[in-house]
């Protein structure tokens, strides 16, 4: 298999995890299970899930404890994206070629379902206990919600989100905020994919701080790409509109320091990424590829 | 001291354990965690932390394991205020005679704030693994934010606002659509917090179990008791409008049932419910106290 057919079968095994831990739609409260399923069962690459189990596996992780974690992860990334689609956040009608949760549920119930899935991915890392043999395993799955809670959190992505939709509302925009944005509001959850993975498999802290720093890079790579596309692609490739950045009068990366430099720091980042996830005892050479791959997407 | 003494001091503890995990406002983010101390110091009795520290007590709790649970429970009946004030929901203005949250932060900064809440809960309640010394302590924390999870979730406290938001928007309220929602909306949380308290100090399954009934009676009783007030007090007395489930045409234990069955029930309701908190080995009088308090209260 080429590179894309196995990223393909481990986005439909991170889909198949995911579902395990998805509600069945019955009961009084039905509607808002029917909501939390319309909005997580609507497509992506599940990325962050493939990112931790890698990370997992590149520490040679064993044990079903990393399932309830990816399950969680995409939960919260989902939550994020039906909140964030809200009339009273970015008013987002589609999302993925399909309406937006409140669209077709109606804001307050979408205010519920995005309260239901974070709490739900809470209660479903949460469940990974039942599979602590041992006060070892008890701890790193400590350890794990706690990063789990630190980088979706108020130090983590709801920071970037705060300060993001505080840029929106005019705050000025410098380039130290516009990290500030990048490192939270995208970079926090793949740092917690990448250090889940590797607490769970038992790597030490050194190596987690390693993770920490490589996903970092990863996460600030993948956000400057984004503004790069948005600038050289074109709509057909992109399946989205390009231009929208400048369009809403957006600072991006690629506004602030041009094309040229931005494109060699997407590089520069990579290659630390790079550098760091070859420099540990074991490697996981699909992970490697993955994150090339992330950054040098065109769409 | 009497009663109402011990009462305030207990809600004064609650209050500064609360206060020592909530955010020091400051960074890129701190609108958001302005919003958040702005709603969760708003005041009120902080009944769940209590309810939840008297039962690890009642079993003869040690340690300080309680306290980040006792703040996380508090944060989170704190976050679901926060949403359900939003426009998106009941449209509230006031809440304890001051202006709802998003009233002065604006409705996206609101929802910020409630996830926010959320989330810090349980990054809160991760935190007490610190405490854990062995392995019986880390299982035991891991079986409470099990509950946390649960009883605040779709299977518990959101269930019950669904099924709330629903029949307000015109579904057909009938007498188990009712208890539905009282179970959820308002007896789940007073659950978390008595059940938590019981594990935590180490209560056996038995005893959880019987402090789960306990608290479903208890639960019961208080909103039956609210459905009373608002039809027999006196805005005076209640310092809140009277009469308003009747203005709402909102379908209530008392319509259902009339004032005398209403009645009945809360003490009936109670009697168990202090049956159950007499029955172990060892007792906590205070909690009896506050309990027959909480159910006979006039306002």
């Amino acid at each position: 298999m080429n590179f894309e057919e196995i990223l393909k079968s481990k986005t439909e095994r991170a889909e198949a995890v995911l579902a395990q831990y998805l509600p069945k739609e019955t009961g009084f409260q039905k509607k808002v299970l029917e909501a939390i399923n319309y909005s997580v069962m609507a497509g992506g690459k599940r990325l962050r899930p493939i990112l931790m189990e890698e990370s997992f596996l590149l520490f040679h992780g064993e044990g079903k404890q990393i399932e309830p974690f990816m399950a969680a992860l995409e939960m919260i990334h989902n939550y994020s994206l039906v909140h964030d689609d809200l009339p009273a956040m970015d008013n987002d009608e589609y999302r993925r070629g399909r309406k937006t949760t409140w669209k077709v549920y109606g804001d307050g119930m979408a205010v519920l379902a995005g309260d239901g899935l974070l709490n739900l991915a809470f209660e479903t890392a949460a469940g990974a206990f039942a599979f602590a043999q041992d006060e070892k395993t008890c701890r790193q799955i400590a350890g794990a919600l706690q990063i789990l809670g630190k980088k979706s959190g108020i130090y983590g992505m709801i920071g970037g989100q705060t300060a993001d939709l505080e840029a929106e509302s005019g705050a000025e925009l410098t380039e130290e905020l516009l990290l500030y944005i990048h490192e939270n509001k995208t970079a926090a959850l793949i740092q917690a994919a990448m250090m889940i993975g590797a607490i769970l498999a038992g790597a030490d802290d050194k190596a987690v701080g390693a993770m920490e720093r490589a996903a970092y890079n990863i996460g600030i790579a993948f956000q400057i790409q984004d503004d790069i596309l948005d600038v050289t692609s074109t709509t057909e490739i992109l399946g989205k509109p390009v231009g929208s950045d400048e369009k809403n009068h957006k600072l991006t990366y690629v506004a602030l320091h041009g094309l040229e430099k931005s494109r060699e720091d997407v590089r520069r980042l990579s290659e630390e990424a790079l550098a760091i996830l070859r420099s540990f005892e074991t490697r996981n050479e699909f992970l490697e590829e993955l994150v090339q791959f992330l950054i040098t997407r065109e769409k």
